[in-house]
């Protein structure tokens, strides 16, 4: 596929193929009067196209427009300004779909292979937890933190989304309380532990930042991909001195897809836009977590995500006794992110990453795990928390 | 007011009490365990607050969260990644206010005083147009066009905003080849004509690119903000080498802001976050316009950027018969930005440009334009096509 796809669904009432030619045209060359007759070759070269446009049951429609590649930079900043910048604001239609060439945008500089060779771990799904509570805590805080769940096993560790480079606990200065636990692991034990640090600030300030703190030793950062700008992924992804993986969260994704009859598919946003915008990871809320979120939507994005091979993060309300659930729907190939369910856990942050291990030892995919069955310790106590 | 408060909006059915108080405690410090209360005087600091929770007529909810300065940066993004980064995801909500404290993020570098005086006008509304086809001319084909309207007596034109870097018509080459047209002008009138570039690319580069467009005689940068980032924004206005006034355009906006009850309210975005992001003016639709938009929606706009002396442009689907209303609406202190109501007006772009000159002229605020009253000429022509 040379040319770039996009799903438009309009609710019923829409004159949905009047809506896809307003789309096809009004968001690439728009209208022209005689005196641009002679150009007429060159305007075809960019002028979208409607290819189809269907009915569904409920009487709503699906209208799939076609737009030239060469409208656009090859990036995501402006791709969503041709297919849905203006026309954003012209009524109610939704963003369902968005199928790019496969050179499209970028690939992730590590993705699944590259995260697991530098942790060395290949055969189960990661275990990641989130720095909690939030705000409040100084960078001696999060060592001692680390500490207990480095020591227990686990393989990612991330800043709170909305933790960042604040008076009270300075990102360079979490970094350098947190960096020597990381290395005595590796020293006493060979294992990396990945510690994605949120890199914030404005879009200049925070490249320098990112290079500052990797030059520091951080081995992974974290962006708010949507609140600071599909660009800043972007450049932080091509910029050969930040060899670590990126991690993007998904902060500010329901204001663009939650709403049934306008904005953009969570797939599209979460899934395909990360996937070709240069993310290694990518975070999202998990089905049966503590946010509302559709099944068959949250699997479109982890195939997204796979078919690039950007690492997928279902997040939010997971616990150990989930496990075998989760087994059962996402396989191997992932990346568990608990934040209470690790830092909650009644006997401590490290018996929340231990349950995680021993639930995946223990698991049978879409088996539930029965309490009264487990030996006393870290699993057991999880499940008489927070259940199966 | 040294605090940040936020308004959401529930939709009937839903407990605001209960998501007002997830927002204030989630949002920021989150949950801790006994391990953390001698952190308990640190979270205090950090911790949100429900002001108050209303309910409205329909059953609706309105609640206010209080939240500390403290908890972010000073700039967009991270105070969107609080208010609303992982809570959009929560369900039905909608920020419909924002207030800020007069010193948070940053003021414009001119505003509506320094463009003023950058074109020396200052009785009237300025006159912007667009450069139409979007997508197709050739750099020589915008001098063409700069041309017609730069004599009419245009006061800004800017690129359409799905025009970016294209091969077709390379940025730095539209400058070069429009930058003469200017100077001539300059020259010959005295006259200054501001043209809006617009500058795209991986925030790294659209930054370089800003710097290299000013710096080969750039008097203006266009953004679309939302699409590339606020952070990118803030890295424009902060940069002592951009010394042009930065128009923001909306593209995306209605993604974030269309929903009835999920998102952000367009006055919010489009309002407050751009007039505490560093924008000079702001681009957004006109209620009688093409676009289907609220007249107190349009309101709010103009006055969160007016209160911090950013120029208010309401575009698409501007026409030269609408000025009295026009004038009635929003006095003078507006940019009126119109892309076809002056490229397609049937004299072509420079009759448009003289029509709304006309209009400005003979025009009592309020009282509509009478069609067989007026001399033959550009006005006149103007409401033949397009109405009052």
């Amino acid at each position: 596929m040379s040319a770039i796809e996009v799903d438009y669904r309009f609710p019923t009432g829409v004159d949905a193929h009047k809506q896809a030619q307003v789309i096809a045209l009004g968001q690439t060359v728009g209208t022209w009067n005689a005196d641009f007759d002679h150009r007429q070759a060159a305007f075809a070269q960019h002028m979208g196209q409607v290819l189809s446009v269907a009915t569904h049951e409920g009487g709503d429609h699906t209208a799939t427009v076609q737009f030239p590649v060469a409208n656009v930079e090859g990036d995501i900043a402006s791709l969503l300004t041709m297919i849905f910048g203006k026309y954003s604001m012209a009524g109610a239609a939704k963003v369902t779909a968005v199928r790019l060439p496969q050179s499209y945008g970028l690939r992730p500089h590590l993705g699944i292979a590259g995260i697991r060779e530098r942790l060395g771990v290949y055969e189960r799904p990661l275990v990641m937890a989130i720095f909690k509570p939030a705000l409040g805590l100084c960078a001696a805080d999060h060592a001692a933190l680390l500490q207990q769940v480095a020591t227990a096993g686990l393989d990612v560790i991330k800043d709170d989304e909305i933790l960042g480079d604040l008076a009270t606990a300075p990102t360079l200065e979490r970094l350098r309380a947190c960096r020597p636990v990381l290395e005595t692991i590796q020293q006493q034990t060979g294992r990396t532990v990945l510690y994605a640090v949120n890199v914030t600030g404005r879009a200049d300030q925070l490249l320098e930042r990112a290079r500052v703190l990797v030059r520091e030793g951080a081995n992974a950062l974290l962006l708010n991909v949507l609140t600071y700008g599909f660009s800043v992924l972007a450049a932080l992804a091509s910029d050969p001195d930040i060899d670590v993986p990126i991690f993007a969260h998904p902060a500010l994704a329901g204001a663009l897809c939650g709403a049934p009859d306008h904005g953009l598919a969570y797939s599209v946003v979460l899934g395909t836009l990360m996937a070709h915008g240069g993310a290694d990871a990518v975070l999202y809320p998990a089905h049966y977590g503590s946010l509302p979120f559709a099944a068959a939507e949250e699997a479109r994005i982890r195939e997204e995500l796979r078919s690039r091979h950007l690492f997928p993060v279902p997040s939010a309300g997971i616990h150990p006794g989930m496990v075998p659930r989760v087994l059962a729907d996402y396989g191997n190939e992932v990346i568990l992110n608990a934040g209470t369910g690790i830092m909650d856990h009644p006997d401590g942050p490290g018996a929340g990453v231990c349950a995680f291990f021993e639930a995946l030892e223990r698991a049978i995919p879409g088996q539930a795990l029965i309490a009264n069955q487990l030996p006393d310790g870290p699993l057991k106590r999880a499940i008489a928390k927070w259940g199966v």
